[in-house]
């Protein structure tokens, strides 16, 4: 619950850090290290160097790893080199893993060898699993009991143990191999028999990930099982770490953002957009709005054929844009919908056909209704005269009106048959979809318009 | 970890249940209840019946909690009513209240007066918030513990009353008036000397959500603090519910989904796309489309005022689309980025000028490079003897390149101002962005792309 907003919170620390660093120390102390993050964020530098000065060593450390990258990069910079390495010493592995990815591989390796040999073993094991895998998540710290315990000797190895992991919830049972043999929740722990053998102790079955499974893998089991935390093993069941909720989250998050950016006809960018800098950003919109434009060109070409015919009647080329985009709109709606049941796993690749037959129901009817709509326009513009068809206006309707079946039909067909053409190539559907089906149905779609009209006007226009 | 596949475990149980009841039982208590319920959707309605039949009742209800509505709904009606009444009062509040609310109102009736008085002021108090706020995703079933207590009886409480509530990972310390004082971790209570008074274990300071915040400002406060669990409190900070990190993953999802189908153009469908029946898809999809043909009929009206100039110079016509489809492209990939940068909150309205400016210098970069390119084309074809501009292929060329540097631009600040301008006005900035843009882009880059060539073939083809 926001009870004290950051703005006033800001203010206040500002006015402190000038004058009583007891008291700013003290004020700190009492605000959720999330917070003083959201703070730090609006200093200038040399006043947030101040605030990791005064906080004590855990809490600097805390407020740190809840800081974005960008500024933790850029703290590393204004703080004391024994500073820094109180700070990053602090940081769990699996934040500390993804700080030293972005920062250069010179201060990397200068940072890396100030690692307790400990700490340096599990950064470099996180480092080693490919991106968007669960690997990647992962933190190595958590509780780890053999399952010969019962449950009062496992409460005892936790009250030793348990000190600054960074989650109890879940304690894993694992062998003297390093087997996982079965995950218990702490709560079940807590209320079953002292005397009970851990593994006798009633909770849900185990639940867990490979090391090597996909980013969206990871979610779907989050998601499917409720889990506050998941445990990861290598192919051996070898228990490597876990995975916890605000890594699932912004693993989530991150997914949605590359989906709808390459939805949106672009390279996903990897970063917020507003840390993303311009030229940076002109290179992944420009490189995939170059090809676009080199497809569209074909539109150019297709219209070239029908040159002579709009010559000939230049009331055609008035609905081009209107026919077109009805194309364009309709294949963009199919297409969202299909990537986003793909990627939800509410469709697969086998659902192809079950797809495709509801698609032309729907493109047919909808096409229908747009050229409904569109023919009702031109007799109506015509009787009301605010523009002048020609004789021939009724014609003209009904290509427009039998165009838009073909169109919206094909739009519809091609917007929802192209994710899963592209999942069946090893591609991931979002590419650039939108875009790249509105060109196809440009092109596809003139054809269309020109071939109706040429059947329905040969004679009277054409 | 899948280890056993859907498939195969389908196949082995449909043998057992025309064979050996008991086998299938001890089968079924073997595999994780989420996993069952995957395997019973498979299943015919007969058989499902069967499964929750030999199921011992605390385990049915877990396999139905994990159905999707639609499951549940069917498998009520096939049930009897007491195995109906035992798996309704097996289910945690929030799922029953969301499977309530898309029943037909008289079975909801009849099957509420059936709950137990308790049960029925949670479901009741849950139905009671409005849509997408916290309130619809609490649970009640959380410990709430008292100041008072130290953490030894804090723990004896536990052990106590924990059975079935759905998540012991916190317990709540709560006043005499209700009121939410302070949330424990299970772990810092195991954790701490016995003797300690709960108030005074170190954890870190209590994060609550208002049952009326919104879906999003929930999923910020848990991807923020990393909580696996939040208490709910109203206005006078009593405490109401929890909501448990598979609400929040679902929330998540569905935001996405909906901003996503928005942004394709469309109403969103608020279920999965197997779930929705055809001709309720066809509305949904009919009414944006039929939105969007109507907007885009102003391209008929703004080609029909050049409709001298497109006689005169027919060669204009061939890159009508080109053009258009180029300004859409541009608007397309800023709208999809402005608007996910609003929904994660990286951008907020208060910088929209520092969007406006920065996508001023992308629309000039990005037009230009495509209107270079457009440029080439026209005299690369007319060299190559593709197509034949006629003597004054230059100047065309000219006016596609001056054109696209009007109309990306003018692509690129509509895309990424109307979310700004949605927002302020108190809409959803996803609500058919993409597509509106589009048309937006469509009528105002016809103008451009007939002014600029009017003023550039004055006198020569015009």
């Amino acid at each position: 619950m926001k009870t004290i907003e950051t703005s006033s919170r800001l203010s206040s620390i500002r006015e402190l850090i000038g004058k009583d660093l007891d008291q700013l120390r003290s004020k700190l102390l009492t605000i959720h290290p999330a917070d003083v993050a959201d703070v730090v964020i609006e200093l200038p530098p040399e006043e947030e160097a101040v605030v990791f000065r005064v906080l004590p060593k855990e809490q600097a450390s805390a407020v740190f790893s809840y800081l974005p990258l960008r500024d933790q990069q850029g703290l590393l910079k204004s703080l004391s080199s024994d500073q820094m390495l109180s700070l990053i010493n602090d940081m769990t592995p699996d934040d500390r893993a993804r700080l030293f990815e972005e920062l250069p591989a010179e201060v990397t390796k200068r940072l890396m060898g100030s690692l307790s040999p400990e700490e340096l073993k599990s950064a470099r094991l996180l480092l080693g699993y490919p991106e968007r895998t669960a690997g990647r998540y992962m933190t190595p710290e958590y509780i780890a009991i053999k399952p010969e315990m019962n449950a009062a000797q496992a409460l005892e190895f936790v009250r030793k143990n348990g000190q600054g992991k960074e989650t109890l919830n879940f304690v894993y049972l694992v062998d003297d191999e390093g087997r996982l043999v079965e995950d218990l929740r702490l709560g079940s722990l807590v209320l079953a028999d002292p005397s009970t053998n851990v593994l006798a102790i009633k909770d849900p079955p185990l639940v867990c990930v490979q090391a090597s499974d996909d980013r969206q893998d990871v979610l779907q089991t989050f998601s499917k099982y409720g889990r506050a935390a998941l445990p990861v093993v290598d192919t051996d069941r070898k228990m490597l770490g876990i995975i916890t909720v605000d890594d699932v989250l912004e693993a989530a998050e991150l997914r949605d953002t590359e989906q709808m950016q390459r939805l949106g006809g672009m390279e996903a960018l990897d970063e917020p957009y507003t840390r993303v800098d311009t030229w940076m950003m002109i290179r992944k919109r420009g490189g995939w709005l170059s090809a676009l434009f080199l497809g569209e060109m074909l539109t150019a070409t297709a219209m070239s054929f029908f040159e002579v015919e709009i010559a000939k009647a230049v009331v055609l080329a008035l609905f081009v844009p209107l026919i077109i985009s009805s194309g364009g709109n309709s294949g963009s709606q199919a297409t969202s919908l299909i990537i986003r049941a793909l990627a939800l796993h509410d469709l697969r690749l086998r659902d192809w056909f079950r797809v495709f037959r509801r698609e032309i129901v729907s493109g047919l009817a909808l096409g229908t209704l747009l050229g409904a709509i569109g023919f009702l326009r031109i007799v109506l513009w015509q009787h009301l005269h605010f523009t002048n068809y020609g004789q021939h206006f009724y014609l003209i309707g009904f290509t427009v009106w039998i165009s838009l079946i073909g169109v919206v039909t094909f739009g519809t067909l091609a917007g929802s048959m192209l994710p899963f053409i592209l999942r069946r190539l090893g591609f991931d559907p979002a590419t650039s979809s939108a875009p790249f089906v509105a060109t196809l149905v440009d092109v596809t779609g003139l054809i269309i318009y020109f071939s109706v009209a040429f059947l329905i006007l040969k004679g009277t226009l054409l």
